[in-house]
């Protein structure tokens, strides 16, 4: 297939290769352009600007944040201008209030539009075993499917709106760093009695707990450590933000995320914004005098 | 072996049936007589009160909380009264406070002492495939190994203080409660943007948080079957009040802690203190305004 | 003088009526038409639009929130069109984030500007007892005050930059919400051991709380009184997410700020928005099960 | 009158001197004997023991908490040996649970007993004017009322059973706390953006909040001045844990007086335990990062 693809951060830039690397003829964009260099090298051409990858098969972006979001697809007009059937695949993770207005907005262009956000790293992604969650209607999934096949190990559908996978992704990561945190308390319970977060967290993440959150991010907690980061503290907030923020719209209060904002927050202000989520953890050491001690 | 077993609820008894099965000489005690009829049936002995089962190779107590542990065995002289060098294992799920005091009082008494609480439901018991958690001298844990291999699937040895084992089974029961209240709020979100919390938990307990917690309480939470309780609410606020004692004790804030308390009163005060811990679920989607509109 | 005045809801229209009866020339606008001709009748005249206001010897605006201000003032081109020298004063209550902008703004326009929210209900505007904290240069703030004196009893100058003040109203309003909370929690407390709301503030609120914010919002919770809403809970809302934000915007936890949000929330979805703020205090009792009890 | 006067604290001491300079016949007793030797030398008299104190027309007793009541007043005999009819004013700050114990306890030995707790600190006490909160049977009431008026600047009486003040007192201290974190929350914040504690608390401690406990507490937050402690933050610790544990008696989340103790463990792990009440403030700017900027 044809295929535009926008977005070559960590995450987008796995994604396209293994598109390009499946056989198909893909072009692509970046706002800073070493990746798409990167990514010409092995085969993908260049588009001239966002709105240049608007147009062959289908288009499929992978931005940051709303603000990218915006900035590359709604400001500069490339969804306006874009040819009318085209199918769009947002495998961003946004706002529910963004979901809703590129949804219709879409709809206005006559425009296919689906949103495909995943759950993985990057080198999930690189491997191709990404857990995708789409929604829209079920046609234009259909149209989607061998391409999603390409680069996730499994796609959910959960509905014709493109709100519903939205807010799947963003209860999904909420409950990330709900793990995260209870980790982290957990572990600065059991260090005041003399047992080791890596003690602890052995036996909790092969028994009750034994999931891939709890095995690899207990494994940073146990090792502290945080560095590199495969997914910093500050984005996990930002992820916190759009449950809160989704919250508000359906006026459903979220304490346990409140929680996590404001101790992501102390994390931040710590110094600790650009390491791994895992990090959160610190927060309750640091809290029960712990970190001074060691 | 010949083995004293006190505390026959639906833990106990699955376990001292266990320990009668694999051919031990079993004397038990419970407060209450039908339970130790039960197990007379099947070949167990009954022990005169709670001091008589302790004679013999080893005795087992697992009993419900502080309250009947100080009951039974220390306000009536049991300990006091026991054979110098007997072994007693015991696996209730006790305040850091009183294990520390046990643990003081045994070695006074010139009993060997081990703690050794356990992961699992009463079906889980009743298979033998308890995770069991036990920390004790050394010497004490080898005599009591082949009495836990019958109890348990694995025993997690985790030192020599016995206090060790009662706060990893602290956290571990936190940790739980933990998962269950994000699990609630996660359904709550997603369910004020039209997605079910079966939709949601499907995707989630299969994925990043395929473990037995998320799978065994999300199926619950998306049944909405709280009756029969496995597990009550009430004894799950049990266990979250060991963890905020032994905050306390230790100077270790646990704001995850308090949040899973003033909740599970709020579940209490709604008429859920009986049913499974996972109607804790439900206190965010009452707080939402998405009980009264079904 | 003459004076612009821009945005006549219950507050502005209070504070607008009080300068035409100290006699300066007041020129008034108001999105929509009503409130504009009740001024007119009294002396007033009408501006053609909001820009029409920007004139004279300065200009007042008391919008209701961010985005009136940014329609109002900004989007428009009022500012952008003012006379250069013109004096701004803007007294409603924004985030930090807007705040930023206009002070920005209307420096590269050459135009005044100061900051001056107000503490107080439209019953203390009307009487022209509002605190106003009040920042900007002091030149400008020496221009502003015989008008301020006017408008309140007192006006606290807190330096040079407007958004100083801003911080202190967003602070002050958060003070206000934790009280209400506090109360609410309290008297839940006390309920459940059959000392009402009434006996427990009678006496509090005339000792150790002897203040206007507790005898005010105390009287309130007593009677159960929260209709006609002289300050309604969602625009209270308002006010502590412009707290959380400005603390976003600093890296300041707010965990208090986080409760009173997801406890105001729980209050909007029983259907409490629009009562007065001081109906957050039923939060605590609801979730205590007195409600259902009465 | 024959006053006997148990616990010559910091508060108590003030009481009982108050009550001998008043003119009358005080016995006192201490376990400590050096308070009882300063009492001594303005004319009181030195009871042998508690229950020595428990004659006379009435005895007062003002121990620091549950444990030292339950050790002075019930584990030795005293009230068991008092005199029938002899009045108990019992003006101590204890749990619901211990002051339902103690009303049983004192109608089997066929005492009088009325709980008079109150609010104010040393300063108060010794100028006699504690705010005096007192529950129990009228008559009781009327008997004790001459020696409260020598102690209070005013009884507030709040109905027949003694448990009822002891809630009112529990209530009124956990509010201060909220009080104390708000202004803590509140100048973190406007610290985040250049505004002072002093700043901030001048305005709102003399408009809104215009009350003694933001008074005295923005004072000691506004100067940084945490030494020497009126009232420990330990003990006011131990007020919250009071509330909280009235809140599991009656089935009442008090989710802020879950955070009061968060923030409380926080600031004694950071060493502060012995300073000013007060000095929970500091957690949220040290959460912020300010205190290390500092």
């Amino acid at each position: 297939m044809e295929i535009g693809f926008i977005g070559l951060g960590a995450m987008g830039k796995a994604m396209a290769t293994n598109l390009v690397k499946a056989g198909h003829r893909v072009r692509v964009w970046n706002r800073s352009p070493g990746p798409a260099a990167a990514l010409r090298e092995i085969g993908a051409e260049a588009a001239a600007n966002a709105g240049d990858a608007f147009r062959g098969d289908l288009v499929i972006s992978m931005l940051a944040e709303d603000g990218a979001v915006r900035a590359t697809l709604l400001d500069n007009g490339a969804i306006a201008a874009a040819p009318k059937g085209l199918l769009h695949i947002n495998m961003a993770t946004i706002s529910v209030a963004l979901a809703t207005e590129l949804t219709t907005r879409h709809r206005e262009c006559e425009l296919g539009y689906i949103a495909a956000p995943v759950f993985g790293r990057p080198d999930v992604a690189a491997a191709g075993n990404l857990n995708i969650v789409a929604a829209g209607p079920t046609d234009l999934l259909d149209r989607a499917q061998p391409v999603l096949d390409v680069l996730g190990q499994k796609t959910w559908r959960v509905g014709e709106e493109p709100i519903r996978a939205n807010i799947v992704k963003i209860a999904g990561n909420f409950m990330l760093g709900a793990a995260i945190e209870a980790m982290g308390e957990a572990t600065a319970l059991t260090r005041g009695y003399g047992v080791s977060a890596g003690d602890l967290l052995e036996i909790l993440s092969n028994t009750l707990f034994a999931a891939p959150v709890y095995k690899g991010y207990g494994a940073l907690i146990a090792e502290e450590r945080y560095e590199p980061a495969a997914f910093k503290l500050k984005l996990g907030l930002k992820d916190i933000r759009l449950a809160l923020a989704a919250g508000d719209g359906a006026n459903v209060p979220l304490p346990m995320a409140s929680l996590l904002r404001d101790n992501m927050l102390d994390a931040i202000a710590a110094g600790d914004g650009d390491r791994d989520f895992a990090v959160l953890a610190t927060v309750a050491q640091r809290r029960a005098g712990q970190l001074s001690k060691s």
